[in-house]
């Protein structure tokens, strides 16, 4: 029983054929699907049937994010760990999206809805299964490999680090800390070797930081840089490192005002990785390792 | 229950102190124990006490590779199926390796002895976990991130990996089948989301293709060869890309003649990876995607 | 009075079309013009007509290269020196060439056809020069930022490098020597800071040995191998450095079997650069830096 | 006669020791030699005695740049003709540096201080001239390859561009131009193939806005920002790609506050090279290709 990797996150933007033309053409998803007001959207590395789902909406945000399982069967095991732990939960029935069978679903003590799942429709990537090619040469924009990530805000990160890490099976790679070292106000956590699948930072409850795109280096974080200038996108970060999981980055808006990141590199984690503790004197190193202050606005602008 | 990484590799090698200086200032990795004829070895990113130990002998070739488990408890189960499945098995006791409780011991179908540990003195790596910087100063030669993987020969490839999927829960990424789809003649298998980190290919029992270490991006892999060129090691692949696993590499040989990889890149693999088949008509591809032929010498030179 | 840049080459090629469509879609050019059997070409930083000239023969080669020089003027000056050295020279009337003023055409003492010129229509480059984005979004293929410098074989090297440094002002980057100190085998030289514009090894006088195209860095080197091998192009020399420059490379064969470079980095030059020397018995780590030692078919093909 | 190259810079510092310090175990020069006030450096790939001169003072700036000329005949004739534009000159005599012979000194329309010299003591890269190896393994710091150009500022651009185009024989790269096309509020200006040897912005006059280190690529520019950042060295600007040139860059401060910058990639330049036009409301982009705004410091903080 385990959960193998962030599957989806579904966002929720304002104007739909001009989100659905920013993560075709300029990220680079390929759109695989829709129905009523929802589109749904893979990356070319991806083999299920999507990965991100783009909601019609009034307000921009995240409607949830889902983690996928390698059996149908255990949902029902995860179902009851999560209600002992106290949380709020439903199953939602196959078919209620587009591909996929059902999942359960339940909230977050930050507020956030998670669901997870394990039935959903294989596609394929867009190199295939036989002698492929490292990639697809007709890859348009940015072109990330995959999901990789969100970055959440909450108030109790105690609590949801917990949930994570007894209930789900995560590990946690980093976290923040106070200096008095009372409080944990930034928390990264990983259920895949990757230095992280979800995290969260000190904030307003029920918020969506960034949903983030794995590219392969530091050349492609550059290129998606220039990508984003040709295409007259907002950047809000541009090239750097991040100290906490030393990987390299850029964010970025989406029409809707929903955070990207284009990330790549970082370590690998294991079950017995030993978190790495950031004091918040060190948070601006810690998050711009280059620049070793915050900005405003990557406190502030939330969806 | 779950198998977690290549813990380490105990390789022999044939003039000890030149072949520690081999992997100290060339490969670059931390000597950080010696006891009679061993010595353990670290590279800068790794926590636990050693993931290469050079054993002193009179030919080349791999003593053993080890998988790190999450629970010492582990063991035991492991141990069962383990003989269930047919394999010669043994304890070995607390201490016999420096810094390391017990473990156990097993034969491949191979002809490669495979051990599976849990318990191993933490040493930290060279960048800690306090407020960390992404890399150290003081990195010497290649400075992998980490051992990642071992390719091993054998003739019975089905079986073996037969044995990984099945006892130990592996996945498997690639494989390369004859033409007419009858035999497989290599097998990559994973246990973490990394493309692999036991691969076998059609060959000799009990024989070592190579080592592999991890470095991050493809300028460290050039990085790599220029060390090489500088202090006279013999590189037998320069700087490529695999078809099988999309990394870039590059393959070399320690002073006894072991084979050595410097690797990064590569996908990344879940269990519900869908693997990918090679046709042996395009094994030259699979292997070396830009010259799309073997080299006699990748073939023929094993320890 | 001085020769700008390497300007143009004029390859034969047997088949027009495909290898049209090879410059085009693989290497990337844009075909700028068609004059009876000739194909006009450009790459797309390249703000003159053509750098290329493809030229329907019956056997593959080289027709000529050619220096721009910066003032129509100067020709006359160099048509002087360039006789008084002893070389055949004659003038190439105005509108030989699409789009191009006249031009003096000689043969060098390895046999090759050279030309000077300076009156060439400015077509622009892809990106512009008003307010230009670094790189367009449109390119195709490799994609190379400009043709960079042809090597050429030939017997009297001394004579050859004489000619060039004496009557043309060249620099010289590099030499190689036999190990006596008795005769210069290899010859690289240059009119800009670049390591070199044109180079001659030893061997049979008037053959080509390669055209290059330059590209910005060691991940556009990987990214054109990958794109030659999902193209099917044969690629000789896989990515790896030169010693000889510095730079990194990968050699590979337009349909006809001319060969062609892919080439990035490199140390700058100037009229005082001292001219590194290369002994014969490191020819193979200076040409192929990893391999450190020569490939049969990188001496013997030649057009 | 011709200019070669920006040979040197001599910056005021205000703490000798602690600078030294700086630009040998953080930029990673070698230093050269000492005499009185002034410590002389060069950088690994370098092979004049040096390139960059420590001055002890009571503020910080730029003393002086001077440009290589290949001849020490060509003083007198460029003497002339400096004389006749107008300016202030006057010979500095053999020895007044070390190492060096005699030069020119004149006084820009800007108030900067010019240099053009010929003589100067050849000590050799650090990787020599017989079969060298493509860098030093022992390379320091962000071990740029050479000093690259100077940016100062400066109220009359047309006037000083007119003298190093019309006295000097330079190229004009790229200029800003207000939007109504009335004054010329940046020249940036070339001597050499690259995309500038020196330029100059809108400002005070007199002043030096940076002086700039050639690295290989945008991986070395990350690198040298993770040193700057191990080094507790402010960053102003972190990694990222001019619009003008093209290149790929960082800026931070010397220890009394000189803005440096590790720079790479950028265009190749020639005597026909088409200037490129960059509009005042285009400023942000051209400068900082991702943010597309100025920042305040950039402006400001002037030496």
């Amino acid at each position: 029983m385990s959960i193998m990797r962030i599957g989806r996150v579904e966002l929720r933007v304002m104007d739909l054929e001009k989100s659905v033309d920013y993560y075709t053409n300029i990220i680079g998803l390929e759109e695989t699907g829709r129905e009523g007001d929802r589109v749904y959207l893979k990356a070319w590395d991806e083999y299920d049937h999507h990965s991100v789902i783009l909601q019609k909406a009034d307000r921009p945000g995240m409607d949830h994010f889902a983690f996928k399982v390698r059996h149908v069967d255990d949902l029902a095991q995860y179902e009851k760990k999560i209600e002992e732990f106290g949380l709020t939960l439903k199953r939602v029935t196959d078919g209620s999206r587009l591909k996929e069978g059902e999942a359960i679903r339940f909230e977050l003590p930050t507020g956030h809805f998670v669901e997870l799942y394990a039935d959903i429709e294989r596609v394929g990537t867009a190199t295939g299964t036989l002698n492929p090619h490292p990639w697809p040469l007709n890859a348009k924009g940015i072109a990330p490999h995959h999901l990789d990530h969100v970055l959440l805000t909450g108030d109790d990160l105690s609590n949801v680090t917990r949930f994570f890490m007894e209930v789900l099976g995560f590990g946690q790679s980093e976290r923040i800390m106070t200096v008095d070292g009372q409080e944990m106000v930034g928390s990264f956590l990983f259920t895949t070797n990757k230095a992280h699948d979800v995290a969260f930072v000190k904030g307003p409850d029920a918020k969506l930081h960034h949903a983030a795109f794995h590219v392969d280096n530091f050349y492609d974080v550059l290129k998606a840089a220039d990508i984003l200038t040709m295409k007259d996108v907002q950047i809000e970060v541009t090239p750097t490192r991040h100290g906490i999981t030393r990987g390299q980055t850029i964010y970025f808006f989406d029409p809707s005002g929903n955070r990207n990141e284009a990330f790549c590199s970082g370590y690998y984690t294991y079950q017995d990785f030993p978190t790495i503790t950031w004091t918040e004197d060190k948070i601006g190193q810690g998050i711009f390792y280059h620049r070793r202050a915050l900005i405003e606005s990557f406190m502030s602008a939330l969806t």
